[in-house]
């Protein structure tokens, strides 16, 4: 291989280094250097090795440099209407909100402006990897990616499967036509992309029947592919479920039932506050992803997950913007959903479950989503190159700050304005 | 008079006009004329008078025109470690955070640093109105006035007492030398300013000794101050006054028995997250003004404060950062907090008390609050004028939005990059 050819795959950035190994602590390197080879990370080095000297280093000065952040659930389509309609609980504004806006992207105009508008702000986060729904519809998901992958962003994109308990301009005809459509779908985004894959995305067990349900499964066995959906969000969406689904036992076995709960592929459920022992108990055999959404869980009146009996069962857990329901974007602002939910969890429900450090939810929002991709969201060797960097100087103090405290003033304090520089596997896209 | 005497003192804005009159609904009122004439508002009107047709007319476009923002508790020398040690209670994290940060504030530099940051970041804000706690040292108080009346904030200022229970360094020596402290400062600034105000700040009663209290209330007499502390914020603090007050029957008693409650003369009370039924009967009846600081008590694990109630019971609720017990300066930030705080009380603990809506939280952090000052926080004539004006161009959607459809995503999604001019008691001060 030509010296040139591998010089341009690897680079090195400096600058004060922030990442998780654990969910207990957060690792904190200054004036540090991160290597990149290949897209892959080689570690971090608080003196440059004689091996990597020859390459180019961006030198960040003074600023902090974190793995990209990962949002494990979001919805494109409804960033239209973030920060609107935050009275209602779940199933009303499903009806009066969601429906109506996702029923836009038939129109491939109106998708244009509207996901034009989502991915230029999902690029100026600190986000560098998300699980994404789209609609139901094929062109304006196809369009999605082609926009995403052009961003370069790395995500995860479904169509959605929805063929019951629908208004008519956006329910499927039939099981058969959904299925047909996610076939299409499939076959049309193939081999596209280097940066955003396909997921199989029935939206919830109320939407899609068992015969689409059925379906689904076959077509997720077929082209291997992972699974993101709903789960045990609203009381008043988890007794529809029961009567949706009489052979069902809870919420979570009516998608195991279907072979849709994760075991031998990666699944990811979003919210999951309302799980009983026996769900919690699949989850943690399935190896089934929670998305936290503290946002959407308070912005809907759902309630505040469990999540420290989560972590103490061993189950994989990451966070969600879960735009719309949720009305931030910033995983950082996410993060201090979570810690705020566990507080008043913790304060107003249950003494025993003590609320969630920023170690934890720092671990959650990078390491503990990423895992969702593989080998993301730390900066140990080995893992995917996402870095994002953090110029926290508009956050001005009169005192002196331990990186550890500058990283928490970040969480709590920072936008997009402080990002000043963003990598996605390897590839500088900000 | 002369004309152009009396044109200096009118002006009109327009704009896209939001305000509160109840706080059932915001009135709207697009590409509207507000009048100010000695800085009292005139009104809104819909074309503009012929009366006015002389004055210099500034027009803000599509722009929104709404109150400024009126928080009734913060705490300057706390902006230092604003977003900092966040998983404590408030008894230790005032000892492990707040009293050691509070006792730089006698070395005039590190005041002169820190106050500036302060000034300036709030002067950026949406907020015209504050209700601040110094600490307990003359000059630096004096010194955060200053840069409060040149920067144009219309403020109530406290030089804090506390002669018990507090670190040796920040500590007050006696009742007497606190009482003479207190003097000493109202003397210096009486008549000093036209935009800021003294305002009587016992810390709270586990910090102020009842021989304190005692000549505070004197002192209140005396000078006519209106004043400024806290109330059953959490749990530990509320269980310490009943130790410390035997004699009182509840937090409020002990504040009511040395006349520092209110009832003659404006008072608030911060926080009231666990009042009992006897505390809310003197509240209402003395007129105490609830200063309802969401995001810290989320932040401290305090609780859930019964908005909802207060608001049934026709007790004045206002709205409050309390920096840095909270970690967010913006007031629509801390509208968002306390709609979502009252979610989650409604949902994990009383579901009898039905959330907040935005058109109560919008109040609450314009009018409602307002009122401590007068007549403060609406376009109503003969209000004080003080507007903002939000440039929400950045907040981009792909929808046709109603203003009050704006108005929401104002409070849920902007900053500071959005205020494009800002005026208080009359006087442009962005």
């Amino acid at each position: 291989m030509r010296k040139e050819g591998k010089k341009a795959d690897t680079f090195i950035l400096k600058g004060n280094i922030c990442y998780s190994k654990t969910e207990k602590e957060v690792t904190t390197i200054p004036h540090a250097y991160l290597v990149c080879r290949d897209g892959i990370c080689q570690g971090v080095f608080e003196s440059l090795p004689d091996d990597y000297k020859e390459y180019p280093l961006t030198d960040y000065g003074d600023a902090l440099i974190l793995p990209g952040l990962v949002d494990l659930h979001l919805h494109a389509p409804q960033y239209a209407f973030t920060g609107l309609g935050m009275d209602m609980e779940l199933l009303e504004w499903l009806d009066t909100r969601t429906f109506p806006e996702e029923g836009r992207y038939g129109d491939m105009e109106y998708a244009q402006k509207a996901y034009r508008i989502f991915t230029e702000d999902l690029k100026k986060s600190a986000t560098t990897r998300a699980c994404i729904f789209a609609t139901r519809h094929v062109p304006a998901t196809i369009l999605l990616m082609d926009m995403l992958e052009e961003a370069g962003l790395q995500a995860m994109v479904g169509k959605v499967n929805m063929d019951r308990n629908a208004p008519d301009y956006l329910c499927e005809d039939s099981p058969e036509k959904s299925a047909e459509d996610t076939l299409l779908w499939l076959r049309e985004v193939k081999g596209k992309y280097k940066n955003v894959k396909p997921i199989l995305t029935p939206r919830f067990i109320p939407s899609c029947s068992d015969r689409l349900m059925e379906m689904l499964s076959e077509i997720r066995r077929e082209y291997d592919l992972p699974v993101q959906s709903h789960l045990s969000e609203n009381k008043g969406e988890i007794t529809w479920v029961k009567e949706l689904c009489p052979w069902s036992s809870f919420y979570g076995d009516a998608y195991e039932r279907f072979g849709m709960f994760g075991g031998t592929y990666p699944a990811v459920m979003a919210h999951c506050v309302h799980p009983t022992e026996e769900e919690i108990a699949l989850m943690k055999k399935n190896q089934v992803f929670a998305a936290h959404c503290p946002h959407s869980n308070t912005d809907l009146s759902s309630g505040a997950a469990p999540i420290r009996r989560y972590l103490k069962e061993g189950i994989r857990v990451g966070l969600g913007s879960d735009i719309a329901g949720g009305h931030v974007l910033s995983l950082f602002q996410v993060m201090v959903g979570a810690v705020q939910a566990s507080k008043l969890r913790w304060r107003l429900l249950d003494e025993t479950q003590k609320p969630l450090m920023v170690e934890e939810v720092f671990y959650m929002g990078t390491k503990g989503g990423g895992a969702f991709f593989g080998q993301v969201g730390s900066f140990e060797k080995g893992y995917e190159f996402d870095a994002v960097i953090v110029d926290d100087t508009r956050l001005e103090t009169p005192r002196e700050l331990s990186l550890k405290e500058r990283l928490e003033r970040v969480v709590y304090l920072s936008d997009d304005r402080d990002i000043a520089g963003k990598y996605a596997a390897g590839r500088r896209i900000i």
